[in-house]
């Protein structure tokens, strides 16, 4: 492999001549041989630092620090990463040492490079464009990585937002599908008393767009940046006017509602709303997970389980047992869920971690909290579309076990009391006879008031009655 | 010990003669010998429940379901309650199987015997007033117990909030006394650039500040009970108007904003508001940490740390070494942080588990929910009066660290540009010498010009100067 | 109150008179408002301070340090609190800072104070029996509190030990009992092959010895001590001898298998056998949890659920539904599990947190295992004697699901390979015959074959089969 | 892109022509795409699944199931695969559900493909080496793929084992280079008593040494496999003799000491032995988190920190801050800890939710695990390679500390008693003056056995004097 030098603090170092990238970078690869996955694996990042980057170069343009053709060429080399170019340059470890200085290097040098070439200059011959002093030019990774960790988190966010939308829509359209089915309530796993499954399947969807709103609300937290705080917060080497400017522009850039935090020492040391953000993350992991246990249980026979509903069969479930089919999508989903509360756990601990003026372990939060995002997005997508919008009910069954249950008994409290109710409930258990039967032959209530009582929309529905 | 005879499901038991509480309440003793701690231990949960109970038999008063005398005997006994009367009748275990029916039964009991006694009856004569069939009237443990819950959390969340407020004024009256201390900034444990102690103290402030308003914000969503679900949230046995009268009800006697859920079933069977309040409480738990962490820090020493500032001497340090003096106020704050923490897990692990209507495992959520929101509450108070109101700097030292640092030519950048700054940075490193020194003697930078870089009003707030 | 005047490092102060505390603990006691639980409610953990004070003691003396006479009345003093005695007066909060110095500062003074009574001299006039100076003489908190909490939590993790064997034999009586009945297995809560309740019951009988066996080995990383380490390890201030004289004490008194540490500097800071031993205690609450969860699926219905077997009744499950018998058993197991995975998140922060010669978070360390072991003793007691040594089996249910069973197709994959079984599987499925009826009409197997294949034994113990 | 027709249970589906894999891959393929990492990424998982499939090839024809060169050429193509071919063809996502199903199959289909080709037969045409009737014969996913697991992980633990072995004698000569540095101890971040820095380096390794047999131990249970149980452990199709068999020929191909489990079904739902390997491995995490904080704490400054020791620069720290070096190695170590606490919860929260004869959740313990043992693999090479050899002391500094302690007048004790020493600490404190001198200035020692007692060698290796 050719190579060229590059020449650092600690003195010359062997680049490949066809990379973009420099000594930094070169440097980290062989630091952080962790993981193995480069942070190429995540191009809403590549995109954000790139966009950071040229809002960076356009306000020092603006300002006067930088030559015009200079701040283009590294604003078309953004553009282009942006556009989908470079990313296989971005390559140093996701999980890495130095609060993301090695991250925001490789951007500095794959944009030095790339803007180098732009200006019929070669790699790696930086008097033109210097990945530090031109590229970084007002910044510290300090402030330039953690602005890009919000832009690109909050775009991550808007797709699971959608698949969660996605999601809601599935159960939705299953509640109204559902409504005229009667089941059983159960609750503590014993039966309780009657519903619908239409009102069962309307709770997945409540409950999601619940959580989505508190997505929605924990991403705007984001929105505040610390562009413009450089090392430490204190702005040092950021000229006057410097981080509203770059502020302004990022906006323009990306489009997203992005404002400077009105105290940079405070933003550029302070986790908070990612530690919120994957709390959050975890609340909505948690009742997928609940939700897809639940339509395991529903699922579960076809001849020794509950068999109230059939999930759709998106593959063979056995090696060895012919014709079984398992859930596992919703399994799927569960297992998605653990790997987010633990992410959580992972973040709540580097958070926690963080001393004096800044949180070194920024790039595991980054990856956990991208892992949780990502993984939630396809799993609620997965969810939707192979196993929510294809389930089908069998009301003979539930309608069996609703007319057959002891639970019955409590829709005739207010008729017969606590007391006699129980009495009947532990004489249908004894006997296997049924709750009405009993009540009929004691003569306890009128028989007309005992159709009325056990109408099936009133026991679903009670509260919709007059 | 006298006792008199009770009846149940199962049987005849014992329950001694003085006892308010009952059968019910007798087998729930036994059956859970987990923790030795009592609900007695959270006045906020009894009260809660007395409050509840109250709305309830208001509400059964004025849909014409109960007798005005035992509405009001009933009335009576909940608000001796919240006066803080028999609380040590709420002998329950902390932590008990069946979703709190345990709890809720033993309030039934509690309250049916004191308002029989009002009424001028014996205990244990149920016949006029019984703890299900009048004082459980229209409800379920699955609404009545929640309820109680979100009313019992809001209510100690105020006071956590308050204790936020607390220690947010100690750190920012600490940041206008420290305005003028300039010391060195640090990341990553190693010297960076220079700020003001004032600084440093105000982001411990805006900390909390954003903290305490995601904690306002979370609490909000515990405004939404479901009273008048009943078993599965369907409302069955509870009459027409229930749900919305006694939430009115319920509003008057707690002053507090609650509304009814607009979805009965998903409400009963939800910890979302749980989980996410947990979650938050994580968050403040985690950056509380890690400010105590700095403040352990900062405070090391005397001689062989960084010693930049003393924590209040608030008892000897050690059995053996005389003299010693340790940081045991924000020691016992990390460790209330780490508990909050495992909380976390606990409320995650048990929100998993719910099933179909309801989740079973509210007891744990709530003994969790309680013990972080009261320990937090405890750690900020004490970390507020012991150790930051009493907080001193040393000024000479910090600024000694300052002129003595290599760290200061990184304002230097802007002059002589990042990689001779590199080279003087080295320089210094290698002979002990001053920054200042060698540029001054390379003639880098004009001495005027040198002079005003390194004035300390610029280093620490370079966004401030003209 | 009457008090008398004690004084330290920060002045004067007032303690109770009648206190056997002194001004350690007294300011303590202000400093650490956390929890409301004091010391006193670990009672293992008081009588090990006891044992350990007492070998010192004996130390001491032997080693030429101690008067004869005070080294006795130590000794008295310690063998009466290890006899009951004086324990309400170890009443620092459990929850608390500096690394066990108050509870050990709490154990000297109520110690030295009541030697001093049995010499005859007054509380606080330490001329004679200092804290300090005698009761903790060739000692530090460093060494003297992990020392206590090692000795305390092995006689707690010994009650733990008995009871997950009382539970293990509770399980394993059911399997002999259950051995004859038929069910079906589930996997992925879809029907699979036959077994028989039996073999279903063995499996936790087997998985709790495993437990308990790798609980037994845990606790022997216990037994390793610190003692005569001092401050940090390096025996300051300890005479030659003192460790190993001391440990031989130490052995007498608990009658342990206790041994010095080879290395005392990094036994004095690592917290690696608590973060061991509370691995193994979640799983321990991990896979009980799961065998609860299996005991609640089991006996799910009565009506509208598996119904496999019964629960005993042990408690009315409902405030408003008649009859209604929950598994409230199981679910407080549950509950506890939770608390004990959440717990090992707090140890393992806790222990991440330490820092250089010590750990200063040892107090949430303690109190987090103390409450996992005791709450997995009483869970597992519970679980034994209210719930699993009464369960019964529904023999006719269980067999029937066999019976019509899908499942059985797959005994006949030998006789009829994977692709022939996966038509008939999807066949049962579609018409709702069963599997056996369609394989005698197709004439797959001769019939006498297929009744063999199809034998409940063969099905259930096809290992056995000759 | 050409393709072949393959047939399941849910019809005809298109195969990529050069495809090894088969129909029930490809529908896993498009079942879950969450993380886009196929299991390819494990490679010792595949090869481990190559020697389980080629044990039972193997077994089958030695019990006269299988065709002799069928069962050859399904044994050369694992060979193959353990070889390093074919490893592309494991497609299906790391995350997935189905208890491994997928996996399994993926590995049945791409072995059986390889086979066909082998005896010259065309992908797909499975009449002679079907991917089920042949390669998956006696077997069942829920026996074969946890067996996989086993293997797989046993294996990649030696790896860890051998680099915390490299990590430790890294620790162990840098104690034996530092054994004369004498040093201040610190607990509670405060000034303690004298030791040196070998033994501060010494503890390092006497810990990695200990958790390094914490986990050799647990590997152990790894040993104990499960092959032979088929579907739920009964061993249903497997025939009489095939477990042993199989468990002979696959201690044969890896060499390793596997047995059979003597409860088979307890063993094939069981995931005891992964949780307690993840708890091991957290252990490790956090003692290995606890070091590096140490290293960065001790490393701290240049100017404005501890600086008693130097970490080798690795790389530029900074890209505003000229001349900074940064930690990085220790703090990419914390990450991968954070990382494995995380992972304990997910995999926590996998085990417990395992229902009756299976855990469905097995893929994601696999991936978590995975995870945790091969970044902390990579974490102590990085850390013992890339820091540890290269750090150096300085030895001026941590004297000098010694020489203006407080913390000496612990020596004292024994000649002045505590009270003395600690009005003497307070003067020292108050007035900045040093220890022996105030001593020696009140006459409290004789100048002579003053020197002894502060002679460093006493101070440090107190029990080693005579």
């Amino acid at each position: 492999m050719t190579t060229r030098t590059e020449h650092d603090l600690l003195g010359d170092k062997e680049v490949p001549a066809a990379a973009y990238w420099g000594v930094h970078t070169e440097r980290a690869r062989e630091n952080f041989p962790i993981t193995g996955t480069p942070v190429s694996a995540y191009p809403h990042l590549v995109e954000a630092l790139a966009s950071v980057k040229e809002a960076a170069a356009r306000t020092n343009a603006e300002l006067g620090l930088l030559d015009a053709d200079v701040a283009e060429a590294i604003g078309t080399a953004c553009q282009e990463i942006r556009a989908g170019a470079l990313h296989d340059q971005f390559v140093v470890d996701v999980i890495q040492g130095g609060a993301g200085t090695s991250t925001n290097m490789n951007a500095n040098e794959v944009i030095a490079n790339r803007a180098l070439e732009l200006l019929g200059h070669a790699r790696g011959d930086y008097h033109r464009v210097h990945p530090n002093e031109q590229v970084n030019l007002s910044q510290s990774t300090n402030d330039a990585y953690p602005t890009a960790v919000n832009v690109a988190t909050i775009i991550a966010v808007r797709d699971l937002s959608a698949a969660m939308t996605g999601l809601q829509r599935a159960f939705a359209a299953k509640a109204v599908e559902f409504q005229d089915v009667l089941k059983m309530g159960r609750t503590q796993l014993q039966d309780a008393v009657p519903m619908t499954l239409g009102q069962e399947f309307g709770t997945y969807a409540v409950m999601l767009g619940e959580d989505r709103q508190r997505l929605d609300e924990a991403v705007t937290l984001l929105h505040e940046i610390n562009l413009g705080a450089t090392a430490i917060g204190t702005g040092l080497n950021a000229p006057p006017g410097y981080a509203e400017t770059a502020c302004r522009h990022l906006v323009e850039i990306t489009g997203l509602p992005l404002t400077t935090a009105s105290d940079l020492v405070e933003a550029t040391q302070d986790c908070g709303a990612f530690v919120h953000l994957s709390g959050v993350l975890k609340r909505i992991a948690v009742k997928l997970s609940k939700t897809c246990n639940d339509l395991r249980l529903l699922s579960s026979g076809p001849r020794a389980g509950l068999n109230e509903i059939d999930l759709p069969a998106v593959q063979a479930g056995s090696s060895i047992m012919p014709g079984k089919i398992n859930p596992v999508i919703p399994e799927v989903v569960n297992q998605v869920a653990f790997e987010v509360v633990g992410n959580d756990v992972t973040i709540s601990m580097a958070a926690e971690s963080g001393q004096l003026q800044l949180n070194a372990f920024e790039p595991i939060i980054l990856h956990a909290l991208s892992e949780s995002v990502t993984h939630l997005t396809a799993a609620c997508r997965v969810l939707a579309e192979r196993c929510v919008s294809g389930i089908t009910a069998h009301p003979d069954i539930t309608r069996a076990y609703v007319e057959n249950s002891i639970g019955l008994v409590t829709a005739l409290n207010p008729a017969i009391g606590y007391a006699k109710a129980t009495e009947i409930a532990r004489e249908a258990l004894a006997t296997g006879r049924g709750v009405a039967d009993l009540v009929r032959e004691r003569g306890l209530v009128p028989a007309d008031r005992l159709a009325e009582l056990l109408r099936p929309e009133n026991l679903a529905h009670p509260r919709e009655r007059s």
